[in-house]
């Protein structure tokens, strides 16, 4: 066996972007003051993916392995005493069990972590995260739900009472339809709908912004007069709202 | 004495708004569906005031004196089976004791509520409240904050372990820096910071747009060299970014 609990603790974490402090953008800790650390490789390809370069190999140049040591040094080179809060995003996170290490470091210095992960593996560190977000992706990603998976990671979080938020971006009304299966399957789960951005190439926040409300209005307006969806946020993904599709921020 | 509870619950509730569903615009509950009441009457008179027309005589033919169970009937009508949360604005509901009847109401029906008051008062039924949100009002309102009324709210939610949060709205400096001064005060509160708007008169939401998101950039650079705010959201009033100063919505 290679993989003790010490040899994983061990293992560096591929890192492609650290930056911050700036707002979060999306779900239950919209607006939140954050650092953001971004790892590298998924198992997704969503066709609408605005973080490809975590795992088309476009990046690749970019991504270094990293102690949990070197990534507190360097959140704190970048965002001196200003945060206290660190989001880990991918890419998918939760293919790193050697996550572990940095999550207690971030927590031992009193700082809450957030996490996002579509919910396809389990990470037993899930349940110190204390933003967790899972987002499973809906059909226009072209990518298949496993329910099995999902169904046991909502039971582990849940029978540990952890709080935890599920977020779905939407496209379509086949999107809004998956949707409402997911908030039906797990009613208790408080739950995010987003609109999504498929204009990735578009380089103008100014020509980016009307198409985003638009689709922000349409995600409202189908919504609103839903009668399966009652207790659901309806919110933009916020920071492309405010600075287009530029990375970094 | 004329203010026994039973006088008090059978008094009826000075309606000025009844709408929904939309999109909640603030705070911590920013993009949950809900439905409106809006009540009359303030005892602050904020300079910035959105809603104005709840306390300056210009809505007085809007206002009606409703019972709990005739709100909830209008509630129904408009909303139909859509919702399942209710936020109660004004003006200043906490000026109302008799709003434990509607509160007790909508919770029986499985409804969850959300009020926003500026913590000047207290009633016995925010213990009640789903998602209570205090907001002081800071400076530029031209307001005076009671800090003993103030604390005295916030210790009693707190002693019953009540969740809530505080919300500053912000238009200048000085404004941020009462902010950090009740975030330094309450550190344990979930905090928020709120761009204000004081492009009242813009009816153009095309021309009201990019002075708001100007606003909330300036706030985010602010918010984020701050050390002393670290375990802050900063969010945009949402339904003015896509609807402008349009009322109803």
């Amino acid at each position: 066996m290679n993989k003790s609990p010490d040899r994983t603790e061990g293992r560096r974490i591929p890192v492609i972007e650290i930056f911050g402090p700036t707002v979060q953008g999306e779900g239950s800790v919209i607006g939140h003051k954050t650092m953001f650390v971004r790892t590298a490789g998924c198992d997704y390809s969503c066709v609408w993916c605005d973080s490809a370069f975590t795992w088309d190999g476009s990046g690749n140049a970019d991504i270094r392995p990293m102690t949990p040591h070197e990534i507190g040094e360097e959140l704190r080179r970048i965002g001196g005493e200003t945060f206290g809060h660190v989001t880990i995003s991918g890419g998918n996170p939760a293919l790193l069990p050697q996550l572990a290490g940095l999550i207690g470091l971030l927590r031992e210095r009193g700082i809450r972590v957030a996490l996002e992960t579509q919910g396809s593996r389990w990470q037993d560190w899930f349940w110190s995260i204390d933003d967790l977000t899972i987002s499973p992706k809906p059909p226009s990603s072209r990518m298949e739900t496993d329910w099995t998976a999902l169904d046991d990671i909502v039971a582990k979080l849940t029978e540990k009472q952890r709080l935890f938020s599920l977020k779905i971006v939407i496209f379509d009304d086949v999107d809004l339809h998956y949707a409402a299966g997911v908030h039906e399957r797990y009613p208790q789960i408080p739950f995010y709908v987003q609109a999504g951005n498929d204009q990735l190439k578009e380089a103008e926040p100014e020509r980016l912004l009307p198409y985003l409300l638009e689709r922000y209005r349409w995600l409202i307006d189908r919504v609103m007069e839903h009668n399966g969806l009652k207790q659901v946020h309806v919110l933009p993904q916020l920071h492309t709202w405010v600075w287009g599709n530029k990375k970094g921020v």
